[in-house]
């Protein structure tokens, strides 16, 4: 490709509404156009990016036997209200009436219509397993779109889908779609992360989510550098720390703390570590009855050490909270406790009012300080089994760096990561609602059970840059780059001999089925330069007359610009495809 | 590929409301599956095609030096304010709010996001020409989908769009796209025709349509057998026939034609050919003074030769008609001319009331039969110049077979076809009104000038149906066919000799790039074949234990499948790829 017929259109400046690096640059670079909040156009760079990473995903999932069809965009309300989605999916599911006023969404996913099919196509256990996909673009209406392509309303999804006979066969789909995942991430050249993650009300260990390493990422990952544990924060499993519980050695003390509403306040006063005080989190469950009357809610005092934080997914799981939750209102929390927020603490509470919980990490703390539960007063020297009862425990928060792995295997470490795919074990969720079963070889019918795998097509582009930038620009891996190599050439108009050698290395990489761009734009070297370090071209080759009087040419990688090396033209071609295998 | 990896689902009845053959035959092949009106999923099968389409118009886009770009299926509503087309487009554009209540479209096409687009990079002449083009699902909400992907309301489609300095260079880029189009649809393999058509209210003479020939096809087609001339049936002219106007030898005469208001029935009674009668067809045009008002509508009267009919589209541009027209309601007739329709004429009217005009072939009759506008009688015996005022002329008519062709090579024919791509010029009509400019040498702002240039991908799937099928089912051209080989092992399971032939044929036509399928199911012949034939696979082969015996395979050509013929197994590679070629 020559730089003239393509279409190239660079910017020196990010607008100022672009929020991260990845935006900054895709923006910068001409790859992606603004059209409306979160709806954006993959301009021609932009486009050759987003097609080899839809060619990596398509060729592994063929490979690993899933088949591609497509599904429609615009989708009847009739199967999305079979499904319950239609009543649960909130305003983020884009509906609309068309012009008989019938009820339509424009598919986020496809779970609804994918089932629909196999209930209508699969009706034999010979049949099985069956691995549909599709490549497509989604809409999800956020409510504040951000971060380019990463969060954007529209996008581009690989969504695939496994129906098998039993859990068993839908756990070698899971698997054989956890392994295509790998090649597919190994194959773009990205460092990720497969990690655990939380299946929600399906339940099952079979979640997993394809986390792209990069600090500006919004999830965050704990691992274990000793061994293969990875989860996402919200799953991992914190594990008891500060050892046994000590004995009693103080007395329950009241001891005023006035303006001392959190902990680091409270100890600070003391003199005591953070370590040694506990947190107050008051949850609330609305409730109704059977006629659907509001009753009070059910209020929840969770108890964390002062240093840790709450897991909002763990204590979804309280049996108390698994429908659903919320903070407790000011009003509440009055009502239960006789103080306002600030002074809350589990001694003296009525268990009818107030059911408490404690993490794993304080049922094993002696002589701790809680909230008095009166404004501007604490408790210091409170000791479980004496000033209060034992609570139930549970795991309820977030894990910490040096925290020990769960699997026994040395100790945590954080990280933050960036979404890319997800692989899920969905059971009968929507084939058991929408009646998709199949015959067994005793002719019995039987439900199917189903599997779902996401890769975020615009977000794995988005989350290379995050990854993969300097202060230039962006810096491809090789197999998703839109150009794999950029010839600059020094006057391409100005040197005969410059546009002969440039034009000869052009087709010849090209016909070596290389993606190679020629500046032929007859720009001066710095803003020719400026433009492929920011487009992140991962090959630069630099002719000029200077180095063709010695016969050469000026080959650099975009990672190591200071890095020159004058190659030979004559062996150019097998020292690019040579650092193209490397 | 082997059949059991792969996704086939095969039906031996269309569904009732499949209203034809190629829809019939799509969802009986599994090709594509129906989810809501006019919105269809496409199947693996029917996917293949799709994108061996989609494949075919890229590549020859690009060699033409368009350079592919992706827009948003969903956009601002701001924009189809800006270009007008928010207020003109009807019903078929399909509107919605966002969460935020904000308007906006589903794409039909993608003018307006293209001319943003180009008013924000196109700056300077020397960026000139730019050809954009996007593969992309569209949606129209139609009234009343039918005829499949014919005419669904999903659908897919390139759409391309180029911008140039001026109407000559536009023109090099309507030429350069009519080029590429006659490529694209030589590689379909399908017959096709450029027409002519009708640049609407753009005007100028660069439209043109590139239709399927089929029999089934909605569109009539005027060519030249003789010449290059061929036209779509609204655009095609109609020269004037019936030689000379000879002199008039009756005298006008009413004549009682009770219950007879149709001209057969006046001329049959009268004992006169078709042709010595003329047709009064009755215009109106709405009209409306500066402030709004309703006005009384504008009536014309269009005058035909009895055997001709209207062409809606030539009188749409007469000036009295040029803003939009109907039909005259009863009340109206009655006003203007006195009498109900089936009676009316031209003779007698107030030329305040009445404006006329005479098609061509009107303005050179003689002692012709009219409506006498008075119900139960026509008038006999008229002749122009004596009896009524000589009246305006125009080309008012539809073309029939055996008409003069307009560059005067020969006598017209009609034939039916299916419009499956259209290049247009549209000169500035978006660039100015969405102040699409650019600087020229001189630096003065000037108004791109624009092309649009269409192709509908699914229904290019749908035309290859209509145009090529047997009572067996599709029959494929090889370019486009969902797989291009089928082997029918005949006991793929019973014989190994059998089985191992048709693996390492499968293997050695696969390694050679050929899209072949291997029928591993274990089906019987008779089913088999059925499946095959029925999805239209252009080549297959069948192995059995009775061909090798003497070491042979049977090959027949889906068109020609009682022209069986024998070949050495070892020869079969070369065999196929001879067919392939030719």
């Amino acid at each position: 490709m020559k730089a003239r017929q393509f279409f190239i259109s660079t910017l020196k400046e990010a607008p100022a509404d672009a929020d991260i690096v990845s935006q900054q640059l895709m923006i910068r670079a001409g790859m992606i156009k603004k059209l409306a909040a979160g709806v954006y156009t993959y301009m021609p760079m932009g486009l050759r990016v987003i097609r080899k990473i839809e060619n990596i995903v398509r060729e592994e999932m063929v490979r690993s036997g899933a088949v591609e069809l497509l599904m429609p965009i615009v989708q009847p309300a009739e199967l999305w209200v079979e499904s319950g989605r239609w009543e649960k999916y909130g305003p983020e599911l884009l509906r609309f009436k068309d012009r008989h006023q019938r009820d339509f969404v424009i598919q986020p996913t496809s779970e609804e219509v994918i089932t629909d099919i196999a209930r209508q196509e699969i009706t034999s256990w010979r049949q099985l397993p069956v691995n549909l996909f599709q490549i497509q673009t989604k809409f999800r209406d956020e409510r504040r779109p951000r971060f380019g392509v990463m969060r954007g309303r529209e996008f581009i999804m690989k969504d695939g889908y496994s129906f098998d006979r039993d859990a068993d066969a839908a756990g070698k789909s899971y698997e054989t779609m956890f392994d295509a995942y790998c090649r597919i991430f190994n194959r773009t050249g990205l460092v990720f992360r497969p990690v655990a993650a939380d299946t929600g009300s399906i339940g099952g260990n079979r979640s997993n989510e394809f986390q792209v390493i990069a600090d500006t990422g919004e999830d965050l990952i704990a691992y274990c550098p000793d061994s293969q544990y990875a989860a996402n924060i919200e799953l991992a499993e914190a594990v008891q720390v500060g050892g046994e519980r000590a004995a009693a050695t103080e007395e329950m003390q009241k001891v005023p703390t006035p303006g001392r509403d959190k902990c680091e306040l409270v100890t600070e006063l003391l003199g005591l570590p953070l370590t040694k005080s506990v947190k107050s989190v008051v949850l609330a469950s609305d409730e109704r009855d059977e006629e659907g009357n509001v009753l009070p809610a059910k209020i929840v005092l969770i108890l964390l050490r002062g240093d840790h934080s709450l897991n909002e997914v763990k204590a979804g799981k309280l049996p108390e909270l698994k429908n659903g939750f919320r903070f407790a209102t000011e009003a509440e929390i009055l009502k239960a406790f006789g103080s306002k927020p600030g002074y809350l603490g589990p001694v003296g509470l009525d268990p009818k009012e107030v059911k408490i919980y404690a993490d794993r990490s304080v049922i094993n703390m002696s002589d701790f300080v809680v909230g008095a539960n009166e404004e501007g007063f604490h408790l210091r020297g409170v000791n479980f089994g004496r000033d209060l009862p034992e609570p139930e425990v549970a795991d309820l928060r977030n894990v910490v760096e040096g925290d020990p792995s769960p699997d026994g295997k040395g100790t945590l470490k954080l990280q933050r990561g960036i979404e890319v795919g997800h692989v899920f074990y969905l059971g009968t969720k929507y084939s058991e609602a929408m009646h998709a079963t199949y015959l067994d070889e005793e002719g019995k019918s039987r439900v199917l059970e189903m599997g779902c795998y996401g890769i975020g097509i615009s977000r794995v582009a988005g989350a290379a840059i995050e990854q993969n930038h300097d202060d230039r620009g962006m810096i491809w891996p090789d197999a998703i780059a839109p150009f794999t190599v950029a010839i600059c050439p020094m006057g391409y108009k100005r040197s005969e001999a410059v546009q002969k050698v440039c034009d000869e290395l052009h087709d010849k990489l090209a016909a070596e089925g290389i993606d190679v761009i020629l500046d032929d734009r007859d720009l001066r070297p710095g803003p020719m330069f400026a433009d492929w370090e920011l487009i992140g071209v991962p090959h630069r080759i630099v002719v000029g007359d200077r180095g063709l009087k010695n016969g050469e040419i000026e080959y650099a990688n975009r990672r190591t610009l200071d890095q020159k090396e004058m190659v030979k033209v004559e062996d150019a071609v097998a020292f690019i495809k040579s650092k193209l295998k490397a």
